[in-house]
Protein backbone atom coordinates (compact mmCIF):
# COMPACT_ATOMS: atom_id res chain seq x y z
CA UNK A 1 0.00 0.00 0.00
CA UNK A 2 3.18 2.59 0.77
CA UNK A 3 5.76 1.69 -0.90
CA UNK A 4 9.43 3.27 -0.07
CA UNK A 5 11.01 5.58 -2.83
CA UNK A 6 14.35 6.60 -0.95
CA UNK A 7 15.92 6.75 2.37
CA UNK A 8 18.88 8.84 3.66
CA UNK A 9 20.54 10.44 6.39
CA UNK A 10 18.06 13.86 5.99
CA UNK A 11 14.86 12.49 4.43
CA UNK A 12 12.06 9.58 3.37
CA UNK A 13 10.42 9.37 0.90
CA UNK A 14 7.29 6.99 0.21
CA UNK A 15 4.63 6.71 -2.63
CA UNK A 16 0.97 5.61 -1.58
CA UNK A 17 -0.38 5.57 -5.32
CA UNK A 18 -3.48 7.61 -6.86
CA UNK A 19 -4.85 10.43 -4.38
CA UNK A 20 -8.29 10.05 -6.49
CA UNK A 21 -9.00 6.80 -5.02
CA UNK A 22 -8.05 5.47 -1.60
CA UNK A 23 -9.38 2.43 -1.22
CA UNK A 24 -6.88 0.32 -1.08
CA UNK A 25 -5.81 2.19 2.16
CA UNK A 26 -6.78 1.20 5.82
CA UNK A 27 -5.51 1.85 9.20
CA UNK A 28 -6.70 -0.29 12.36
CA UNK A 29 -7.90 2.31 14.87
CA UNK A 30 -5.77 1.68 18.14
CA UNK A 31 -8.33 2.51 20.45
CA UNK A 32 -11.35 0.77 19.53
CA UNK A 33 -9.50 -2.07 17.47
CA UNK A 34 -11.86 -1.68 14.25
CA UNK A 35 -10.78 -1.47 10.63
CA UNK A 36 -11.35 2.32 9.42
CA UNK A 37 -11.18 1.87 5.13
CA UNK A 38 -10.14 4.68 2.97
CA UNK A 39 -7.46 6.23 5.50
CA UNK A 40 -3.86 6.24 5.79
CA UNK A 41 -1.53 7.66 7.84
CA UNK A 42 1.80 8.81 7.13
CA UNK A 43 4.16 9.58 10.12
CA UNK A 44 5.06 6.08 10.63
CA UNK A 45 6.29 5.39 7.08
CA UNK A 46 8.03 9.02 6.75
CA UNK A 47 10.14 8.96 10.56
CA UNK A 48 8.51 12.72 10.31
CA UNK A 49 9.07 14.25 14.11
CA UNK A 50 6.99 17.65 13.16
CA UNK A 51 3.79 16.96 11.33
CA UNK A 52 1.78 13.83 11.52
CA UNK A 53 -0.28 13.44 7.87
CA UNK A 54 -3.44 11.55 6.70
CA UNK A 55 -5.07 11.35 3.79
CA UNK A 56 -8.69 10.04 3.79
CA UNK A 57 -11.40 9.51 1.10
CA UNK A 58 -15.08 10.23 2.73
CA UNK A 59 -17.65 8.01 0.17
CA UNK A 60 -20.93 10.15 -0.91
CA UNK A 61 -23.62 10.75 1.69
CA UNK A 62 -21.29 10.25 4.63
CA UNK A 63 -20.16 11.55 7.78
CA UNK A 64 -18.18 11.44 10.20
CA UNK A 65 -19.94 10.13 13.07
CA UNK A 66 -18.59 11.99 16.02
CA UNK A 67 -16.87 15.59 17.33
CA UNK A 68 -13.58 15.57 18.15
CA UNK A 69 -11.09 17.67 19.56
CA UNK A 70 -6.83 17.44 20.51
CA UNK A 71 -4.71 17.55 23.45
CA UNK A 72 -2.16 19.54 21.71
CA UNK A 73 -2.01 19.35 18.31
CA UNK A 74 -3.17 21.92 15.87
CA UNK A 75 -4.83 20.14 12.71
CA UNK A 76 -5.10 21.78 9.08
CA UNK A 77 -7.75 19.63 6.16
CA UNK A 78 -6.94 20.60 2.97
CA UNK A 79 -10.46 19.18 0.16
CA UNK A 80 -8.28 17.57 -2.86
CA UNK A 81 -12.06 16.73 -4.12
CA UNK A 82 -15.28 16.74 -3.59
CA UNK A 83 -17.74 18.63 -1.60
CA UNK A 84 -19.23 18.92 1.68
CA UNK A 85 -19.77 20.36 5.00
CA UNK A 86 -17.52 21.10 7.71
CA UNK A 87 -18.41 21.89 12.22
CA UNK A 88 -16.42 23.37 14.32
CA UNK A 89 -18.04 24.74 17.63
CA UNK A 90 -21.37 26.33 16.48
CA UNK A 91 -20.06 27.09 13.15
CA UNK A 92 -21.14 25.03 10.29
CA UNK A 93 -19.36 25.94 6.30
CA UNK A 94 -19.44 24.52 2.83
CA UNK A 95 -16.16 23.21 1.91
CA UNK A 96 -14.87 21.97 -1.35
CA UNK A 97 -11.37 21.20 -3.29
CA UNK A 98 -9.33 24.57 -2.50
CA UNK A 99 -10.57 24.82 1.11
CA UNK A 100 -8.11 24.92 3.67
CA UNK A 101 -9.32 24.84 7.02
CA UNK A 102 -7.15 25.18 10.74
CA UNK A 103 -8.44 24.21 13.97
CA UNK A 104 -6.80 24.81 16.76
CA UNK A 105 -6.54 21.74 19.50
CA UNK A 106 -9.93 22.79 21.23
CA UNK A 107 -12.36 22.84 18.63
CA UNK A 108 -14.96 20.52 18.81
CA UNK A 109 -14.49 19.73 14.81
CA UNK A 110 -16.53 17.05 12.62
CA UNK A 111 -17.36 16.82 8.86
CA UNK A 112 -19.41 15.27 5.95
CA UNK A 113 -19.73 14.44 2.39
CA UNK A 114 -23.14 15.68 1.69
CA UNK A 115 -22.66 15.17 -2.41
CA UNK A 116 -23.10 12.12 -4.77
CA UNK A 117 -19.44 11.94 -5.19
CA UNK A 118 -16.73 10.48 -3.33
CA UNK A 119 -14.36 13.35 -0.87
CA UNK A 120 -10.86 13.40 -0.44
CA UNK A 121 -9.00 15.31 1.93
CA UNK A 122 -5.88 15.54 4.07
CA UNK A 123 -4.98 16.10 7.57
CA UNK A 124 -1.87 17.80 8.83
CA UNK A 125 -1.34 18.26 12.80
CA UNK A 126 1.59 19.51 14.51
CA UNK A 127 2.52 21.25 17.92
CA UNK A 128 0.34 24.12 18.77
CA UNK A 129 2.48 27.23 18.92
CA UNK A 130 5.77 26.02 17.63
CA UNK A 131 5.83 27.64 14.14
CA UNK A 132 8.91 29.70 13.86
CA UNK A 133 8.21 32.24 10.99
CA UNK A 134 6.02 31.76 8.09
CA UNK A 135 6.53 31.37 4.19
CA UNK A 136 10.40 31.32 3.15
CA UNK A 137 11.91 32.71 6.75
CA UNK A 138 13.18 29.66 8.26
CA UNK A 139 14.88 28.63 4.54
CA UNK A 140 18.23 29.63 3.42
CA UNK A 141 19.72 28.51 0.19
CA UNK A 142 23.02 26.56 -0.53
CA UNK A 143 25.65 26.24 -3.00
CA UNK A 144 26.47 22.47 -4.62
CA UNK A 145 25.46 20.23 -7.19
CA UNK A 146 22.21 19.95 -8.66
CA UNK A 147 21.76 16.49 -9.96
CA UNK A 148 18.12 16.89 -12.05
CA UNK B 1 -6.95 34.97 -4.48
CA UNK B 2 -7.40 33.46 -0.90
CA UNK B 3 -10.69 33.49 -0.25
CA UNK B 4 -11.71 33.52 3.42
CA UNK B 5 -15.13 31.13 4.82
CA UNK B 6 -15.09 31.14 8.10
CA UNK B 7 -13.36 32.36 11.43
CA UNK B 8 -14.33 31.80 15.36
CA UNK B 9 -12.04 31.17 18.19
CA UNK B 10 -11.26 28.16 17.27
CA UNK B 11 -10.64 28.01 13.89
CA UNK B 12 -10.11 29.69 10.29
CA UNK B 13 -10.75 28.79 6.83
CA UNK B 14 -10.11 29.56 3.32
CA UNK B 15 -10.70 28.56 -0.17
CA UNK B 16 -7.59 29.07 -2.36
CA UNK B 17 -10.02 27.69 -5.58
CA UNK B 18 -8.94 24.95 -8.20
CA UNK B 19 -5.86 22.73 -7.13
CA UNK B 20 -5.04 21.72 -10.70
CA UNK B 21 -4.56 25.71 -11.88
CA UNK B 22 -2.98 27.27 -9.64
CA UNK B 23 -1.83 30.38 -11.95
CA UNK B 24 -3.75 32.89 -9.89
CA UNK B 25 -1.48 32.99 -7.55
CA UNK B 26 2.12 34.18 -6.63
CA UNK B 27 4.01 35.48 -3.95
CA UNK B 28 6.84 38.41 -3.44
CA UNK B 29 9.80 37.05 -2.42
CA UNK B 30 10.60 38.67 0.62
CA UNK B 31 14.42 38.87 0.28
CA UNK B 32 14.64 38.82 -2.98
CA UNK B 33 11.95 41.30 -3.49
CA UNK B 34 10.70 39.34 -7.14
CA UNK B 35 7.32 38.11 -7.74
CA UNK B 36 6.87 34.43 -7.78
CA UNK B 37 4.56 32.75 -10.13
CA UNK B 38 2.07 30.18 -9.26
CA UNK B 39 2.84 29.96 -5.41
CA UNK B 40 0.92 30.00 -2.23
CA UNK B 41 1.83 30.09 1.11
CA UNK B 42 -1.42 30.07 3.38
CA UNK B 43 0.37 30.24 6.77
CA UNK B 44 -1.07 34.39 7.62
CA UNK B 45 -4.40 33.44 6.09
CA UNK B 46 -5.17 30.73 8.19
CA UNK B 47 -3.17 32.17 11.30
CA UNK B 48 -1.93 29.11 11.95
CA UNK B 49 1.12 28.14 14.81
CA UNK B 50 2.14 24.80 14.20
CA UNK B 51 2.49 24.11 10.66
CA UNK B 52 3.26 26.65 7.42
CA UNK B 53 1.23 24.80 4.36
CA UNK B 54 1.91 25.94 0.66
CA UNK B 55 1.09 25.14 -2.84
CA UNK B 56 3.19 25.49 -6.24
CA UNK B 57 2.75 24.79 -9.66
CA UNK B 58 6.04 23.92 -11.40
CA UNK B 59 5.63 24.16 -15.38
CA UNK B 60 6.69 21.20 -17.58
CA UNK B 61 10.39 21.31 -17.99
CA UNK B 62 11.17 23.44 -15.06
CA UNK B 63 13.72 22.88 -12.32
CA UNK B 64 13.86 24.59 -8.95
CA UNK B 65 17.23 26.47 -9.79
CA UNK B 66 18.74 26.49 -5.91
CA UNK B 67 19.13 23.89 -3.26
CA UNK B 68 18.14 25.45 0.10
CA UNK B 69 18.34 23.72 3.74
CA UNK B 70 16.30 24.96 6.51
CA UNK B 71 17.66 26.72 10.24
CA UNK B 72 14.21 24.61 12.13
CA UNK B 73 11.61 23.30 10.18
CA UNK B 74 11.08 20.26 8.79
CA UNK B 75 9.28 19.97 5.52
CA UNK B 76 6.79 18.08 3.76
CA UNK B 77 6.49 17.36 -0.03
CA UNK B 78 3.23 15.69 -1.08
CA UNK B 79 2.72 15.92 -4.74
CA UNK B 80 -0.61 16.19 -5.97
CA UNK B 81 -0.41 16.35 -10.35
CA UNK B 82 2.06 15.03 -12.10
CA UNK B 83 5.68 13.81 -12.38
CA UNK B 84 9.24 14.90 -11.74
CA UNK B 85 12.76 14.70 -9.67
CA UNK B 86 13.53 14.92 -6.79
CA UNK B 87 16.99 15.80 -5.04
CA UNK B 88 18.02 15.29 -1.04
CA UNK B 89 21.69 15.52 -0.27
CA UNK B 90 23.64 12.81 -2.95
CA UNK B 91 20.01 11.09 -3.87
CA UNK B 92 17.94 11.93 -6.53
CA UNK B 93 14.98 9.85 -7.13
CA UNK B 94 11.37 9.64 -9.06
CA UNK B 95 8.15 11.35 -7.62
CA UNK B 96 4.77 11.58 -8.83
CA UNK B 97 1.10 12.18 -7.73
CA UNK B 98 1.16 10.35 -3.97
CA UNK B 99 4.83 10.63 -3.54
CA UNK B 100 5.44 12.42 -0.01
CA UNK B 101 8.63 13.34 0.98
CA UNK B 102 10.07 14.05 4.56
CA UNK B 103 13.21 16.30 4.74
CA UNK B 104 14.91 17.28 7.60
CA UNK B 105 16.45 20.83 8.21
CA UNK B 106 19.93 19.73 7.29
CA UNK B 107 19.09 18.29 4.09
CA UNK B 108 20.14 20.02 1.04
CA UNK B 109 17.10 19.59 -1.51
CA UNK B 110 15.76 21.01 -4.70
CA UNK B 111 13.41 19.54 -7.15
CA UNK B 112 12.02 19.51 -10.90
CA UNK B 113 9.96 19.20 -13.94
CA UNK B 114 11.11 16.80 -16.22
CA UNK B 115 7.76 16.22 -17.75
CA UNK B 116 5.36 17.53 -20.26
CA UNK B 117 2.40 18.81 -18.09
CA UNK B 118 2.36 21.16 -15.31
CA UNK B 119 3.24 19.68 -11.46
CA UNK B 120 1.22 20.70 -8.54
CA UNK B 121 2.84 19.84 -5.02
CA UNK B 122 2.47 21.41 -1.30
CA UNK B 123 4.22 21.92 1.43
CA UNK B 124 4.14 21.30 5.01
CA UNK B 125 6.93 22.97 7.08
CA UNK B 126 6.88 22.67 10.73
CA UNK B 127 9.20 22.67 13.77
CA UNK B 128 11.26 19.23 14.15
CA UNK B 129 11.39 16.99 16.71
CA UNK B 130 8.44 18.51 18.31
CA UNK B 131 5.40 16.35 17.26
CA UNK B 132 3.77 14.44 20.03
CA UNK B 133 2.93 11.03 18.74
CA UNK B 134 1.39 9.68 15.39
CA UNK B 135 -2.35 8.83 14.10
CA UNK B 136 -5.07 9.20 16.67
CA UNK B 137 -2.94 9.45 19.55
CA UNK B 138 -3.56 13.06 20.14
CA UNK B 139 -7.07 13.18 19.51
CA UNK B 140 -10.29 12.55 21.79
CA UNK B 141 -13.74 11.88 21.15
CA UNK B 142 -16.35 14.44 22.69
CA UNK B 143 -19.52 14.64 22.73
CA UNK B 144 -21.98 17.50 21.17
CA UNK B 145 -24.44 18.33 18.78
CA UNK B 146 -23.28 17.41 15.16
CA UNK B 147 -25.66 19.73 13.20
CA UNK B 148 -24.50 18.42 9.29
Amino acid sequence: MVKKISEGENHKAVDIGSLNDLSGHSFIHPKLGHTVKNKIFLGEHLKSTGSEISFMELPPKTTVSFLHKHRKHEEIYIFLKGYGQYQVDDDVFQIKEGSVVRVSPDGSRTLGNDSEESMIYMVVQSLANTLDGYDISDGYRIKGEIKI
